[in-house]
C-alpha cells in the first residue's frame, strides 16, 4: 500500500520517531498537542463565516489535524490521532455536497467551505495529504465514502465547475494544480495527476504545473509577484515536486528546466533582509520572514534534492522551526557571509528588467541593503512604483514599503480582505521611494498597461575597488515606457568608505521630458526628526496633497522652499540617517499618511516629498548616511551628526553625470555614464563648466582631497 | 591604608578575582576592554560641549575610566590600568582651577566640565570612588597634587560657591551630598563627611543626606518625582550608605528611619512592569528598566544588607548585567509570583495620597497591571494627572503615558534637555488618561499650586473573592483640591472572571460639581483601530483642538456623537483591546499629537477624548477588555471581536454608583460606594428607578444572569 503514500515512504516516516533533531522532535510535540487538544474539543465542523471568523478558523485548523493526524499514524502509529483525523474527513464527506456556495465578495471564485477558492485549494492539499498517511488503516467501504462525498466532488469542482481559473498562471493556480495532482496521486487517479501536471489542455503551455513553473519563476528564479506572494507560492511547489519525485520518477521534476525550482528558492533567500524578513515588495505584509511554512518546506526539501548551498544552509541554520520530513545531514562545513550583491532578472527569458540587490557590511558588521525595482510590474498583486528603492541598515528598513493595507485573517477589517486603500494608496507611486510624475501613477495605475512594460538594466557592478581602499557596488535601471514623455533613470551607489562607519547610499534620479513635468521624488521613512538645514514652515492644519493617485492619502505636515542643498535627520530606534540632497530649487513637503481614510485602514507614518519643476535632463541627486546610536533607555548618544557635508551636482546630460561629495575630511568626485549600450571599456568625456571629466566604462570614483 | 578604600575593603576587593558569576565575569571583560580601549586612545582630557558633545561624552567616560581602572587595580592589580587612572586624574588636576564656567542655559546652575552642576556631582562621586582605589599607589606628592588641583577646588565649588544648592531636598541634592561625601571619605577630610551627612547647617533637617531620606522618601518608600527619578536618586543614596556602612558604622545607615533604604528599593521594584520597564510617571522615558546602574547596585546591595525579599531576588535574577562588587549567595529558595496589588502611600508622613497599583493574572499567565496615581504632584518633575491611570496587558502598556518630551544626551535635539513640549503638552492633564476639566489643566498647571494638593485614597482592595469563582482586586480616591468647584473620584477595578481570558478592567471616574462644566475623559492608545459601533465622521484637515493646555498639540482627527453605549476596539501589536463605554450623550473626538510642533518634538500618537457637559453628579462608567490574538507574520488571527456586549451605568449619586455588565452568556451588577469615611462594614442602600440595592462595605459584584 505504500503507493498512496504521497511523500515520503513508511520506512522514512517510522525514522523520524527516533530522530535527534531538536527542532523536529519539537515539531512532534506540537502536533501532538494539537491532536491532543482538538479530540479533547472533539470533532468540529461547522458552517460558514467571514475570513478571520470561527468557521474560517476551524475549517483551516480541520485540514491541519487531518494531515497531522495522518502524520502521527505514520511516525508512530497514533491510533487515536488516526481515528479522530478519519472521523473529520468522514464528517467532511457527509456534509461538503450539500453545502452551498459562499457569496461572492472579490473577485476570486468563492469556494463551499471558505469565502475563496484558493482556501478550498489549501484545503484538500492538506487534507490530500493527510487520507495518503491514513488510507491503509481505512476499509474499503469507508474509503469509497471519504472519496465520494469529499474528494470526487472537489476534483470536479475545481477541474470542471471552475475550469477556467484552474489553469490560471497565478499563485492561486499553483495551489490548484498542487491540490488536485496531490490528492489524484492518493486517489489513484492519474487522469487528475495529468491534468494537474499539464494543464487541462494537455499542452503544459495554457496551464497545469510544469507551465506554471515555466512561466511565474524567471530564470534567475525571481517570481514576478514578489516574495511575500512567492514564499507562499514555493509551498506547493514544493509539496507538489516531492510528491513527482516520488510517484512520477521519470518526469526528473528537480531537474526541470535547468532545475528552475531549485533557482526559484535561491533567488527567494536572495531578497530576505538580514533578519530574515523579506521586503514588502508589492502587495505584501512587512513581516513576512523565512518562518514561514514555505520557506521552512523549501530549505528542508532543497537541501535534500540539489545538496549543500551556501545561501540555503545559512537559512536553514537560521531558522527556529522545521517542516517534519526526513532532512539531509547537517554536514560541518561552515558557511560565511552570502551578503553579496545580486541581480534578480525576470521575465520568461530573463530578459524583462530585474530586482536589483546591493550589499555592504558596515564597520560594525551590520548589513547594508539597497533593492531597486526595474523588471516587471507583478500582475495583480503588482505595485506602480518601477525605479523605486527600499534601503535597509543597522538592523532596520530605514526607506521603507509601506506594504500592503490589509490584515489578513482579522475578521473586523473586512474579513481578513485587502482593504480599498490597497488601491488608491499603497499600489499608487508616491507610496513609494521614487518619482512621481504630475502627480499620477506610472501608467496611470492601470495593471493592464504596467504589465506590458518593465524596466531595463544599464548596468550591475556587484563589486568594485576604488583608489583609497574604498570599495563600491552599483546599479543603473532605464525606465522609458512608465510615463508618456519621460525617460527615467536611477542609478544607486553603496560606496564604503575605510573612514567611515556605514556604508553611504549615493543615488541619482535622472529624468529627461521635452515637455515641463513636476517631480516629486518621495521617500518614506519612520522616527523622529532631530536636525534640518531647511527653513521650514509647519502646517497649523493639516491637508491632503492632492486629491488621486494616492496624494489624497497624504496630509501636507510642513513645507520649506529649498535654495541651497540641505540635509535631514532623523533618528529611527537606535540610529541616525540623514538626507543630503543636491538640491538648489523647488520644495521640501513634510508628509503623513491618514487623509481620506474612512475606515482607520492607513498606518500613519511619516514622508518626505522633494519637488522640482523641470524639462529637459533634470537629476536629483542624494546620499543618505547611516550614523550614530542611541539608546534611550541607557541614555546613551554618540555621531548624531554625521560627516557628509554636502553633495555637489557638477553637470549632467545625456551622456553622464558628475557629481562632488564633501566629507569632514575627503571630497569624492563621482562619474556615471547615461547612455544605453555602453561597455565597460568605453571611453567617457565630458565637460562641464569649461572642466572636463574623463572615464572609463560605467562609473568613476575619484578621492580628490 | 584600607581605611581611605571608600566601600568594600581590599580582600573584599581581591575575592573578585577568582569569583564565578558569569555575570560579573562579563562586567570584568567589558571593564578591561574599555580600559584597553582607552589606554589605545590616549588619554584624552577635553574642553567644554553641549550635552551629548564628544566633549561631554568624553568627560563623563573619564570619569567612569578613573573609577573602573581603580577597581582592576584593586581586583587584579592592573598596573596599566592603574596608571591611567593617574594620568587621567592628574590631567584634569593641572587644568580644572582654570577652566571657565559653562554658559547656564536652564535652571540648573552649569559646571565647569558640564553644563550643569548635576552631572559634575556624578563626575565627582565616580572620579573619588576611582582615586579611593588608586590612592595607596601613589605618592604624598602626586596625592597632593590631584587633591589641590582636582578635589579640593571642587569640594569648595560644591559646598561654598554653591551652597545654596548643596542642600537642595532633590534627587540632584543626592547626588550632590554623596559625591562630596565619598570625595571627604577619600581625602579624609570629616568636615566635608558631616556636611554631607547633617547638612551645612549640621542639623539633619535643611540639607544633608538623612534629611534627603527622610523628606525624599515616605514611609512606604516611594519617591515622589516617580520611577525615573527615584532608579536615579537611589544609585547615590546606596553608594553613600555603602560608604558609611564602611566608615561611619555606628550610623547604622541601613537601619535610619525604620530602614527607609529597604523600604525605597521594594517600592521601586513594585512600581516596574512585568517586563522589567518602568511606567513613564511624571518625566521620564519610556524605556527606562531595571538594568539601569541604579538598579543593579541597589537589588546587589539591599542583598548584602537586608537579605532575602521576593521582590528583589525576582529583579535580581531577571537583570542580565551586575554591579560589580561583593555579592550575597543566591540561595536555592524558589521566589514565586511577587506580582501582587499594592498601594504606595506618599508625604513625609505616609498620608499624602499613594500610588496604587492593581495586578491580575490572564490565562495565559501574562500580567495585567493598573496604576492611579492619587499622591503629591512630583515637584519641577510633576505632571499634572492626578487620577490618572495606565493600563499594562499582554506585555505592552495599553492604556499608554506620554513620558517627557526630550531625547536625553541627543546633541541635536536642544543639546539633549527638556524640549518645550514637555512644559507645553507632556505634564498637561490631557496628556494623561484622565479626566480634564472645562480645557484647562490641574491646578492650572502650576507646579507650586499642584504641589500643596494631593489625592485621597478612598479604598485600596488588593483582592477579593467574587462569587462564581471570580476575584477582583479595586482601589478608589478622590481629588478634590485639583479644579475648583469640582470634586472627583475615581474608582478602578480589575475583575478576574474564570469564563474570560485577560481581566477586565473597569473604570469609574465620577465628578461632581455644582456649576455645568466641561469634561474631558481622556485616554491615549497606540496602533490600529479595527472596529467600533460609533457613526463617526473623519475630518479632511486635522486642525487642533485648541490653544493651550496641551489641546494644541492635539489634532482632530474624526468625531462622532455619542446617542447610546458604545465600544471602540484597536489593534497593538498582538493583542485586541476594547473600550466599552456606558455614555449615552457628548461626543468622542479622535485626536493625533502633532499641532504647534515647529520643531518636530513630539511623536505622533493617536489619542481618544470622550467629551461631556454636565452638571451635579456626573459618571463615566467604561470596560477595557484585552482580548484576541493576530501575528502578521504567520497570518494567524483569532477572537478580534470580543465578549463583553455592554456597559450600563444603573444610577450614581453622592452615596454610590450601580452599574450593569453584560457579557456573551453572563450578566454582572456592580455596586461601589461613593461616601468618604466608609468602612469594610458600613451597611450601603440605594435606590434607583424604584429598585433597591445594598451592599456592605465599599464594592460589591453580583452575577444577575
Amino acid at each position: 500500500m505504500n503507493s498512496i503514500l504521497p511523500l515520503a515512504n513508511s520506512q522514512q516516516w517510522l525514522s523520524l520517531a527516533n530522530c535527534d533533531d531538536p527542532r523536529l522532535k519539537s515539531e512532534l510535540v506540537i502536533i501532538r498537542s494539537n491532536l491532543r487538544d482538538a479530540r479533547q474539543a472533539g470533532v468540529n465542523v461547522p458552517g460558514q463565516g467571514e475570513a478571520g471568523s470561527l468557521e474560517h478558523n476551524q475549517h483551516q485548523k480541520n485540514s491541519r489535524l487531518i494531515e497531522q493526524a495522518g502524520l502521527l499514524w505514520q511516525i508512530e502509529a497514533d491510533r487515536e490521532a488516526a481515528q479522530f483525523g478519519i472521523q473529520l474527513l468522514q464528517k467532511y464527506a457527509e456534509g461538503y455536497q450539500a453545502m452551498p456556495f459562499h457569496q461572492q465578495k472579490n473577485t476570486n471564485p468563492p469556494g463551499k467551505l471558505f469565502h475563496q477558492l484558493l482556501n478550498e485549494h489549501m484545503w484538500l492539499l492538506y487534507a490530500s495529504l493527510g487520507y495518503g498517511y491514513l488510507k491503509s488503516s481505512l476499509s474499503i467501504e469507508q474509503q469509497q465514502q471519504i472519496e465520494q462525498g469529499l474528494f470526487q466532488p472537489m476534483l470536479t469542482l475545481f477541474c470542471e465547475t471552475y475550469a477556467h481559473d484552474f489553469d490560471r498562471i497565478h499563485n492561486h493556480g499553483l495551489w490548484a494544480v498542487a491540490a488536485v495532482g496531490i490528492c489524484g496521486i492518493v486517489l489513484e487517479l492519474p487522469h487528475y495527476v495529468d491534468c494537474a501536471i499539464y494543464g487541462l489542455a494537455g499542452d503544459s503551455r495554457q496551464g497545469g504545473y510544469l507551465a506554471q513553473i515555466d512561466r511565474l519563476f524567471s530564470p534567475s528564479g525571481y517570481y514576478l509577484e514578489g516574495p511575500y506572494y512567492q514564499r507562499f507560492a514555493i509551498r506547493p511547489l514544493y509539496l507538489f515536486a516531492e510528491a513527482l519525485h516520488q510517484h512520477r520518477p521519470a518526469l526528473e521534476i528537480y531537474q526541470y528546466a535547468q532545475q528552475r525550482i531549485a533557482r526559484t528558492t535561491e533567488a527567494l533567500l536572495q531578497t530576505a533582509y538580514p533578519d530574515g524578513r523579506f521586503p514588502a515588495l508589492n502587495d505584501a505584509s512587512r513581516s513576512m520572514n523565512t518562518e514561514d511554512e514555505g520557506v521552512l518546506i523549501a530549505t528542508q526539501l532543497y537541501r535534500l534534492r540539489y545538496g549543500e548551498h551556501a545561501l540555503i544552509e545559512r537559512c536553514y541554520r537560521q531558522q527556529q522551526r522545521c517542516w517534519p520530513y526526513p532532512a539531509a545531514p547537517l554536514s560541518d562545513t561552515v558557511f560565511a557571509g552570502c551578503y553579496e550583491s545580486v541581480e534578480l532578472t525576470e521575465g520568461e527569458q530573463g530578459d524583462a528588467g530585474a530586482q536589483g540587490i546591493l550589499r555592504a557590511l558596515a564597520a560594525n558588521g551590520e548589513v547594508t541593503q539597497v533593492m531597486m525595482a526595474y523588471g516587471q510590474h507583478g500582475m495583480g498583486h503588482g505595485h506602480f512604483d518601477t525605479l523605486g528603492i527600499t534601503l535597509y541598515a543597522q538592523g532596520r528598513e530605514v526607506l521603507r514599503e509601506y506594504g500592503f493595507a490589509r490584515w489578513v485573517n482579522v475578521e473586523s477589517k473586512f474579513g481578513g480582505r485587502y482593504l480599498p486603500e490597497n488601491q488608491s494608496y499603497a499600489r499608487q507611486t508616491v507610496a513609494h521611494n521614487t518619482v512621481t510624475v504630475d502627480q499620477c501613477s506610472q501608467n496611470q495605475a492601470n495593471a493592464a498597461l504596467a504589465d506590458r512594460v518593465h524596466g531595463r538594466r544599464h548596468f550591475f557592478i556587484a563589486t568594485k575597488e576604488v583608489e583609497q581602499g574604498a570599495t563600491l557596488t552599483a546599479m543603473s535601471a532605464f525606465a522609458n515606457q512608465h510615463y508618456p514623455g519621460v525617460d527615467m533613470q536611477r542609478t544607486v551607489l553603496l560606496l564604503t568608505l575605510a573612514e567611515h562607519s556605514a556604508p553611504l547610499l549615493i543615488d541619482l534620479y535622472r529624468l529627461q521630458a521635452l515637455q515641463p513635468h513636476q517631480y516629486d521624488y518621495s521617500l518614506h521613512y519612520q522616527g523622529q526628526i532631530v536636525a534640518t538645514s531647511l527653513d521650514y514652515q509647519r502646517e497649523s492644519c493639516w491637508s491632503p496633497l492632492g486629491e488621486t493617485s494616492g496624494y489624497q492619502h497624504l496630509l501636507l505636515t510642513a513645507q520649506s522652499a529649498v535654495t541651497q542643498p540641505f540635509s535631514i535627520t532623523w533618528l529611527q530606534g537606535a540610529h541616525f540617517t540623514s538626507w543630503h540632497s543636491a538640491a538648489s530649487g523647488g520644495e521640501v513637503l513634510f508628509t503623513y499618511t491618514g487623509g481620506d481614510d474612512p475606515q482607520f485602514n492607513l498606518r500613519n507614518e511619516p514622508g518626505l516629498i522633494l519637488r522640482q519643476h523641470a524639462a529637459g535632463d533634470h537629476l536629483f541627486a542624494s546620499v543618505f548616511e547611516s550614523h550614530g546610536y542611541f539608546d534611550e533607555a541607557s541614555e546613551q548618544c554618540y555621531d548624531a551628526c554625521g560627516k557628509v557635508q554636502q553633495l555637489r551636482v557638477v553637470g549632467h546630460n545625456l551622456e553622464g553625470s558628475v557629481l562632488e561629495m564633501t566629507l569632514e575630511q575627503q571630497r569624492w568626485q563621482l562619474m556615471i555614464s547615461n547612455q544605453p549600450n555602453l561597455t565597460a571599456v568605453t571611453e567617457n568625456q565630458l565637460e562641464f563648466n569649461g572642466n572636463s571629466f574623463r572615464w572609463q566604462g560605467f562609473i568613476a570614483i575619484r578621492r580628490i582631497a
